[in-house]
């Protein structure tokens, strides 16, 4: 085992804020020691917190942070956000917010910008979850931005999925929904302080009735109800373990990161093939001309770039 | 020329609304027909209208719509919308809305349902346009959901994008903007009667500042700002025409159709693959009992997979 991947298995904080640094550029040799920690990692609980804008994911995921440290735990955070250009307020807010566990040597929080893409992007949460698991943290918090089916892909990648939704986003909960009741694991009302918040409950129990999942109220700004959510998150992991749920959902993670890089890889062949491949440049010129069509092309070139299957 | 694309192309609705249920449904010999089409097509102006939900996009097509029909043009209407379960309220209000000129014989409108999946609706968008433009439409606005990513590429396969913003929406539009300065040629910030519109437009021109397209205010629910608006778009469209602009987009979109095609392609013959093929049953099997990791197994799937490159 490397030296970097040791000091990382003992918690060392500099060394895993490195390699992930290192992951994100890319730096040869830096998947090599991510290899060799993913053998030592699968202990830790992940608990993949998703929702609208606006709904207080921040707010809580510090609290249930605040929380797992009040019981001894080691906490790791993947904090994705969408990256601000007109001003950073919000954002930078909600880190702030954070920061008052960030000097905590038993907390590790690091934030992901998402630029507008996520094909990358979750590459890195899953590439910084397995690090702050090897780490030895007991519970990490993911954290994504939730809009469309992007954090939807992120946060289902987790052993628990918390669906954060609020009163008051209308429009928002509406455009999400039809993904977000399939994923959740535990559905937390925030912002139970606010009129509206009965309704939006007697609705998503309506609507996730006969599912096994849980629904709560939380009021993350004043601490309502955030322990009994964090009782519900422990409960959710030890019934998991009881059973082969645990195991299951850890393939599921397994499998999610690879079909990632999978996608990533043959999205990345394929761009440049279509560059340098002097075949697929005349079909696509032939596009360009309108002498094919896009679906014809399409068919030719799959049957250039990949290999017949076998048995 | 079979029957079906000749009265397509004659601008027969009912043969039009069979042909796009039964590319939906992948009924056997309809992308025949949709290839004989697209050579047809290619002169409709396909005008892209996005932006985050709340901010009056569907009102803004309507009187869109409305505009084009008093000049005398045939208009096409593609409408994607983020499948409702809970209660289809706001969703429906839109269509409804639009349902004025379901009537007339020179408009035709498509709602597409997003089903908490993107993969096969920007096919489904595509798909749909071609046979709008074959039909003979002068213009063809599509209105997407515009959450994220897939709103951005959906409305960027188009000659003119439109990026619809309103004031008031706060994160959500802090959520998406990182991508939406990159793609619009007007950018309309709508509701233009509530407060907090100056600053908004403040911000945008300035963001925008020295990038190559439009800002206005319109307030769709009154009308307001709408003829200029209007007006605004078919400049872009006779600046496009007389420049190499015209071809540019038209290429891009051929080829945003093509990558869209192929991808998913690829994607398909990923899973069935990886449910078959034994070679690659093993390699998930060792994934899953971590005797390799994420990112060895899908390596050696992507050797499998993905034939040689040649020059």
């Amino acid at each position: 085992m490397s030296d970097q991947a040791r000091r990382i298995k003992r918690g060392e904080v500099r060394a895993a804020a490195r390699l992930m640094r290192d992951l994100d550029d890319r730096v040869p040799g830096a998947q090599a020691v991510l290899r060799e920690l993913y053998a030592a990692a699968g202990r830790a609980h992940v608990v993949g917190i998703t929702g609208p804008a606006g709904c207080g994911k921040s707010t809580l995921a510090d609290q249930l942070l605040e929380a797992a440290r009040k019981e001894g735990q080691k906490v790791g955070v993947v904090a994705v956000d969408p990256t601000s250009h007109i001003s950073g307020g919000a954002v930078l807010g909600d880190r702030v917010r954070m920061q008052r566990h960030a000097r905590d040597p038993r907390v590790f929080i690091r934030s992901l910008a998402s630029r507008g893409s996520l094909g990358g992007l979750s590459r890195s949460v899953f590439d910084t979850v397995t690090v702050l698991d090897s780490m030895g943290k007991d519970l990490i918090l993911v954290e994504t931005a939730g809009v469309g089916q992007d954090g939807v892909k992120v946060a289902g990648a987790a052993h628990t999925v918390l669906v954060v939704l609020a009163p008051g986003l209308g429009d928002e909960v509406q455009a999400i929904k039809a993904g977000v009741l399939e994923i959740g694991d535990i559905y937390v009302v925030n912002k139970g302080d606010r009129s509206g918040c009965e309704p939006l409950l007697r609705s998503l129990r309506w609507a996730l009735e006969g599912k096994p999942c849980e629904v709560v109220k939380t009021c993350a700004r004043t601490g309502a109800g955030v322990g009994p959510l964090f009782k519900l998150i422990a409960e959710h992991r030890s019934a998991l373990q009881a059973g082969a749920g645990w195991q299951e959902r850890s393939r599921g993670m397994a499998r999610a990161a690879f079909l990632e890089r999978l996608e990533a890889g043959m999205k990345e062949t394929l761009s440049g093939r279509l560059r340098r491949e002097k075949s697929l440049q005349k079909l696509q010129e032939d596009l360009a001309c309108r002498r094919t069509d896009p679906d014809t092309a399409a068919r030719r070139a799959l049957r250039e770039l990949i290999k017949r299957g076998q048995r």
